[in-house]
């Protein structure tokens, strides 16, 4: 069974950025909001971060729902995982995601920087160099079988993508133009040459975006 | 958690027939030609049949993914199961799926005829009467804390939808007219006063609606 290198759920502005500039504690997307770019995620049955019950079960949760199917390890980007920037520190800052992350699976985080591993509920985070084929074969490895996810932010995604090492590819794109901050493209279609594309506007106002590989 | 009971991947003519008329051992939709009603899901890389690698990863597959995730048993109507009308002359008859059946899972048939439970592979097949209620008490049994899928026909889905044990609904309607045969509805509107709708067009030509309860 192959393993495929999976992007889902990427929240991105019609001009292509993932988040905005000036990315800190206090605002991880920088100038652009994520209750804007992300309402149609948290509105869904399936958001991962949910913690009441309800939400909608229509097209837009059937998206949210392949966060976990079949996932066995995230690669992640350091900005995804944090505001901090260079070395460490200190070690006391674990993930934006308090003591119960999303993710359920070994997460390997890029960055330049050492940093012992440690494991939060059943999530495990990593801290690893090296190219990004490198560093995808580690999570497969670890994923035992199963498929991994590349979570992002947007840089992140575009150097997997520039390896060519992504298979599937799904992005929500909000109405909202953001000027500038972490782009994942200037336009779909610079993906066309490698990978089929879907374009499905949904009822909540965005439009889902699909590639798989040609 | 709650345990839902789910309808995937119905079949539907544009005017609400789930197969035709004459159904039989040769034709089992009848007047109906599946490779037209079905031709988006067995085009995708998640159709459960699938023998060959490939298949498209846009829209449909995301739907057909749903099949089987977090499913634990299944219940479905004797004229899915097979072509035999009336009490079971042998037990020769295993269903349309050969040796490794896609569900994976317990199946209860419905029938008012009664025939001993069997295996093929990981699944079971159960030969149920009783009330609609009833049955699904016993499959959520089965299914251990996971959801049940609603397997139909379209005639098996209308009586759990007549008594309003159905939680979610995905049907993909393909552009044909059938003229007659087992209905499922004349309009999705007769389901609007119990459920949220959603009218998603697919690339693939099929429109697909999304049903879940208010």
């Amino acid at each position: 069974m192959q393993q495929l290198l999976r992007v889902h759920n990427v929240m991105l502005s019609s001009d292509g950025f993932g988040a905005g500039e000036g990315q800190s504690l206090e605002r991880p997307f920088g100038h652009a909001d994520p209750a804007v770019l992300g309402a149609w995620a948290f509105a869904t049955a399936s958001w991962p971060n949910r913690t009441e019950p309800g939400g909608t079960r229509g097209l837009d949760d059937h998206f949210m729902r392949e966060f976990g199917r079949n996932i066995g390890a995230e690669i992640m980007g350091r900005n995804k995982f944090g505001p901090q920037r260079g070395p460490w520190r200190d070690h006391e800052w674990q993930g934006w995601w308090g003591d119960e992350p999303p993710f359920h699976t070994p997460v390997f985080v890029l960055t330049h920087h050492e940093r012992p591993s440690f494991s939060l509920s059943d999530t495990t985070f990593h801290f690893v160099s090296g190219a990004p084929a490198t560093v995808l074969e580690q999570a497969k490895e670890a994923a035992d079988g199963r498929d991994v996810r590349l979570g992002g932010g947007a840089a992140t995604i575009r150097q997997f993508l520039d390896a060519d090492l992504v298979d599937t590819v799904h992005v929500a794109v909000a109405p909202v133009e953001l000027g500038a901050g972490s782009r994942l493209w200037t336009s779909p279609d610079e993906l066309l040459d490698r990978f089929h594309h879907e374009v499905v506007p949904s009822p909540s106002g965005v439009t889902h975006h699909l590639f798989w590989r040609r």
